[in-house]
């Protein structure tokens, strides 16, 4: 038997004592051994949960109890979750996590305490929730060196640019829908900024690169600017404008990474998930393109995902089979004044297009119904963020940019 | 170091190779160990490989060496791979295979060798290529019931298909585009005809339902009738027309599987699923749908599946990992009438609209530029495979199906 203590019983880790409990005799199939949950620590009473008794305040009773091998760590948040992981690991326990602001921080530090100690620090539900996409990646994708990683990787955000797409619904109407069906917080910052896309795309370009890439590295816009104007363009020209993380390799020591809304390409993967769903692409130099979809949040899928790292660990008993990668160099992603990108400009004012070209060069023009005589929009072709940005400069004073969205690249 | 043997340098045999040779030191840090090719069986002669000295012809120098303790059969076909695989997992080395055919027709047997043996018997290459598939389906998705799979699992055909429907080419002209292309063989009928994607279904679905399932229990219809006309109505009425590759959980001992063209709905995320690509969708009591999607074949992607489940094997040492299902219970498939389904029929002849739907019930009706006026198409609600059977039986000489095609469902 595997004595397991669950800490933070929120949603993912009421879910996971919930699929413990429910598929008890699956999993022990699975994994060999019967997994039982021995300890839960929360803060808050649960008097009405089927294992009431095993709750505690006190996390000294997990990490001092040496029958328990695996801790789950869903508490969420950097603190206190990384001194008790890191407490949990020291003491020769594995860790699940589905905390992704943990492992975007502190991912280098856990791995290699984990290795020293000779335990397992998995998170495959902190990215994609039930959608497995780390540990394909770290094995399945073993013999590839990846060179690219793009996706939709937030799923609450997705869901407003499909209302604003589909629907013509504004920011504002589909972000309070958000809210009511549960997708978004009461304060949605995290996700509408790309905060939480951005611990994603550290994640997986970490793992991709060996090399902790911190999201204070990463330049990181929301979809809160974007408008239904932003969108008619889009689709006319035949994209779909959609928030998304991407990392790119540049050279042995350099990345690119970045979150930021795009205009992708209906033609591409991609631009077809719709809805609260998330999808990976990664590009390996043998596999090619490899892509991962499904539903990248929810109580279910992300506890599932939690739970296919606890029969991961008890199949392996013994062994190590934690991934690693090292410490920052602080200087392994590229300043994003260097990164190259097709824009998207909506321009209001006096500018012709002409005068357009003028500053940007050959220019492609979109229009829209109901388009003012005042305002143009255009797809510039790939330039320096550095150039972009100069030019923007010798916009006179009449000219004002509404929209600036990066094309996919 | 570890000590690996190559039988078979085709395409995949060769890839896996190169893969070993270009890659050692990344893949010596990911395995933990150096892993060394000792061996390549094959009866033809490479003399210009630059592992030429190698090379034997004689399967007992591989077998009889205890040095050697992964073996990869990459030959293809039942036989002598079933043999040699068994021989080599009877004593005790681990085996990895890209053989669908041995997998489908030998799975259970094998890897129940495997377990006893304490060794590992992988497959990930035998579906999807590149694709991270059968171990996520088994690692990552353990906390879920499998309840259905479907999916593109042929890229050859698939090829096919999406040049009827893009470009308006005959399934004549496409499948000579694609032998000339190399997606083809010059004997094709394991591709057309279903073969192919009837195994690798066998394969997922042996792995979800814990049970085997032979490709000799699966109904199995390829795309050689397949017309652009049906692509057309197809097209007019919001689908594309795919080769499907389906497993169903129906209760706990029995499913439905079965590979067939089918109308799959243009927002189904795989009729976005072109050209030679693959796309497998999984639907997990937990995760809710996980979509794998890329290249399902070729050189490159296929090896680097096969590296990847060496690198596996060698970093958990001698845990045996391997993944087991169950002999057929020759029962668990449900006969092909029992299947319920909504239908495309293409007729022509004397059949009126109101006529067809006399017999069939209330029907969709489709059209396309051109129709002659002896031609009908429409489509059915969902009815048992039988009654579909039998009400075809009740139409009288003067008309002809053409065309009947599966809704997906």
């Amino acid at each position: 038997m595997i004595k397991i203590a669950l800490m933070g019983h929120g949603v993912v880790g009421s879910g996971v004592a919930e699929l413990l409990e429910d598929k008890s005799r699956e999993l022990e199939h699975k994994a060999g051994e019967t997994l039982s949950c021995a300890k839960i620590l929360d803060l808050r009473d649960f008097p009405d949960t089927p294992y009431a008794d095993r709750f505690t305040k006190d996390f000294n009773e997990i990490v001092s109890d040496s029958a328990i091998q695996i801790v789950v760590e869903a508490m969420g948040g950097l603190h206190p979750a990384y001194e008790f992981v890191k407490a949990c690991l020291e003491k020769g326990k594995s860790v699940v996590t589905s905390n992704k602001e943990l492992v975007a921080e502190k991912g280098s530090e856990l791995l290699r305490l984990a290795k020293e100690k000779n335990v397992n620090f998995f998170f495959e539900a902190s990215v994609g929730g039930g959608i497995p996409i780390i540990r394909p990646m770290h094995l399945c994708l073993a013999a590839n060196q990846i060179d690219e990683i793009y996706g939709i990787l937030n799923g609450t955000t997705n869901f407003i640019l499909t209302k604003m797409i589909k629907e013509q619904m504004t920011f504002q109407d589909a972000l309070l829908l958000a809210q009511k069906l549960g997708y978004a917080e009461k304060d949605p910052s995290a996700d509408v900024d790309g905060v939480d896309a951005c611990r994603k795309i550290c994640i997986l370009a970490s793992l991709a690169f060996g090399r902790q890439i911190y999201p204070r590295e990463v330049y990181t816009e929301g979809i809160s600017k974007i408008t239904l104007e932003d969108v008619e363009y889009a689709k006319n020209a035949g994209y779909a404008i959609k928030l998304i993380g991407q990392a790119k390799r540049l050279s042995k020591d350099k990345c690119c990474v970045l979150v930021s809304p795009a205009f992708v390409p209906i033609d591409n993967q991609l631009s077809g998930i719709d809805d609260v769903f998330n999808g990976v692409l990664i590009k390996g130099d043998a596999a090619g393109e490899v892509l991962f979809y499904g539903k990248g949040a929810g109580k279910l899928p992300t506890a599932s995902a939690v739970v296919a790292d606890i029969v991961h660990i008890a199949k392996s008993s013994h062994t190590s089979l934690s991934l690693t990668w090292e410490d920052s160099n602080a200087d392994s992603v590229a300043d994003i004044s260097t990164y190259e990108n097709a824009f998207y400009y909506r321009l209001r004012g006096s500018i012709s297009p002409k005068k357009a070209e003028e500053l940007w060069g050959p220019l492609t023009f979109l229009s829209r119904k109901g388009q003012p005589a005042d305002e143009i929009a255009f797809l510039t072709g790939c330039m320096l963020q550095a150039r972009a940005a100069a030019i923007e400069q010798k916009l006179g004073g009449q000219t004002e940019i509404l929209g600036k969205i990066r094309l996919l690249a």
